[in-house]
């Protein structure tokens, strides 16, 4: 499947890496690419895009021939976003080495089939039932009782495409909000917090993982990460590893794969994979000896993996809808700023901020300074 | 003269930086700034230039009427090397912001001026004399004695422009070398290691100084830095930063400075400054909590400057005329490597490798794995 033969270059001139996608993903991994020397083309049909800001980008749907064929002469192509195309990147597949594999993006954009991995790997989760009628949905809440959600099968993304059923007066809202397409309904898990691991797999196999980070949602998007999640090192982080494990190897993976995980007690219940860099890991830009952004490209490109060890303690403010005085910022020691280039506007991802320091107590005093000046609409 | 109002911004669009230069101190200044939402313009006459691959790129003389009306354009200007030309420079000062300002860059491009201003402010240097015939230098070399170095008045780089006495007998061909153009004459001083200071001065007139380091040249080009010097912190580290915050003062500078030095035993000599980013600074990418080029970048535009304090100890290892096998690089534990895309040529500087350990024994012990696989050129 995966060679494991490095993807090298003649001359100075480094390998071109295709991106499907260039939002502020596709960004940080040009701005981590380009210290290894490599070259990007970005495929975004969004104009003014983050990435296409430093680096070509073809202003075009991911499906478009010309974009096509542009990418399939890339050195290898990659994705930013788990919503791509499946036929674009089944057709690459065939042509160029595309990292991670379409088989890790089917089963991302599929809940219900990510759901069913889990389970077939023994990974627990919530439980969770296929809903594709009004009916099913009375049945599986039968099962699941209240509180539940009821989610669209195919990706939603921060927080849309669900239903949070109270009682069994939403079920009709719900059915009417979402009913129609594929549905999943998943019962509640009375969880303590919401953890995530960055793992990193290699072309030969070789896996590495960062520490677990903790992290806090509101209005479905990610507020805030702390990494090294408090309490979590030992066990957790062994079972989320070995949970991670099991999944690159049924999905042949290679990349950067995220897996968000509930915590309640002792266990962990896998909620879902990312099959590409995220959010969650922002923070270790600066936090950790590799980051995830270049630590993904040396993993496509079949180069050794870096270090994950992470450096102190960090968290990641996330900026969204709003952008914060920058001197303001900056003013706090060992913060660090990253702004995407984009407009503010509701709800939307503008930037975030990573705070370092050498413990726990001195990240919580450098947050307590940050938070005022962070205005989080949404 | 430097107003401390920060340039900010009214929407997601960060400030425009013009550059003049685009090689690879430009590349890592716009990387840095990337992740600060800046937004850049580099003017550089040499097509292909490592900046030009990730912003737009005038490819332009310095002093073409159309690069400088885009540059008075933009929020500040800055540059990435010291032979600019004076009068482009002077025309921008009077329509935007540019920093550092044209009086550093005057010293900085003529010995003469260099070393009189460090005597004046009472930084020890090597004996030196303005040579401007075969007669002054023969005066010269009495005072100097065997070795001296014949040099270049204006800006030499990388070694050129330089001749090294030995004896007598080399007083002809050196005269016949450089004769005709204002020269400088030094006497020789028995130093045990070359240091630099790579220092940063705000708007505001807030300096913070980066820990000296030990550079190695060879054939007139830097190869290696250590970061820290060995036994440089304390009294040597004190006696640099009141140096450059004289030198500070005396320019009313603003941005990052460099500061080159001799030492002989407990004494420092300076040799000259560089009024910009530096190739002994590239370490702090990630040895430090905030960069050469981020801090650089805060100082121009008025934001606060971040931590200079170093994450354990950093070589920096050069790559001349050739770049090494990038997987068998970063094969080595918490090295990383950076590759400006250019092509491999003799003597061109065409990337570094910064390797990290947590003590001097750790990394001389990675450095003894980089070694062997690095084929300098020169």
């Amino acid at each position: 499947m995966s060679s494991t033969t490095p993807i090298l270059e003649a001359d100075g001139r480094g390998p071109l890496v295709g991106v499907l996608g260039a939002g502020q993903l596709g960004r940080m991994l040009a701005l981590a690419g380009y210290e290894l020397g490599l070259r990007f083309l970005f495929v975004d049909p969004s104009p003014q895009s983050p990435a296409g800001e430093l680096a070509e980008q073809l202003c075009l749907a991911y499906d478009d021939p010309a974009a096509l064929e542009r990418l399939a002469q890339c050195d290898v192509v990659t994705y930013e976003f788990e919503s791509v195309p499946a036929a674009p990147v089944e057709w690459l597949t065939e042509r160029v080495s595309v990292f991670p594999p379409a088989k890790a993006l089917g089963v991302a954009q599929d809940r219900l089939a990510e759901k069913s991995l889990f389970q077939r790997l023994g990974i627990p989760t919530a439980p969770f039932f296929a809903v594709d009628s009004a009916e099913e949905l009375a049945a599986a809440l039968e099962q699941t009782g209240y509180p539940a959600v009821l989610k669209t099968r195919r990706l939603g993304y921060d927080g849309k495409g669900q239903f949070v059923l109270k009682s069994p007066a939403d079920r009709e809202p719900a059915w009417r909000a979402l009913g129609g397409v594929p549905l999943l309904l998943e019962g509640f898990v009375a969880f303590q917090r919401e953890l995530s691991l960055i793992a990193v797999r290699g072309r030969d196999g070789n896996a590495v993982f960062y520490s677990l980070v903790e992290n806090e949602h509101r209005g479905g998007i990610l507020r805030k990460t702390l990494a090294p999640a408090p309490n979590a090192a030992g066990e957790l982080q062994a079972k989320a590893e070995a949970y991670v494990t099991r999944i690159f190897e049924a999905l042949d993976y290679v990349g950067v794969l995220t897996l968000e995980l509930f915590q309640k007690n002792g266990e962990l219940y896998a909620n879902e994979i990312a099959p590409r860099v995220h959010n969650s890991g922002h923070h270790s830009i600066e936090s950790a000896r590799t980051s995830q952004f270049e630590n993904h490209l040396r993993a496509v490109l079949g180069l050794p993996l870096g270090s994950t060890e992470l450096l102190g303690c960090a968290a990641m403010r996330n900026l969204i809808g709003a952008l914060p005085d920058p001197g303001a910022v900056l003013a706090i020691p060992d913060t660090h700023l990253h702004r995407y280039g984009k407009a503010p506007r509701t709800g939307r991802k503008v930037g975030h901020v990573t705070v370092r320091a050498d413990d726990e107590r001195g990240l919580q005093e450098r947050l307590a300074l940050l938070e005022p000046l962070i205005a989080d609409d949404g």
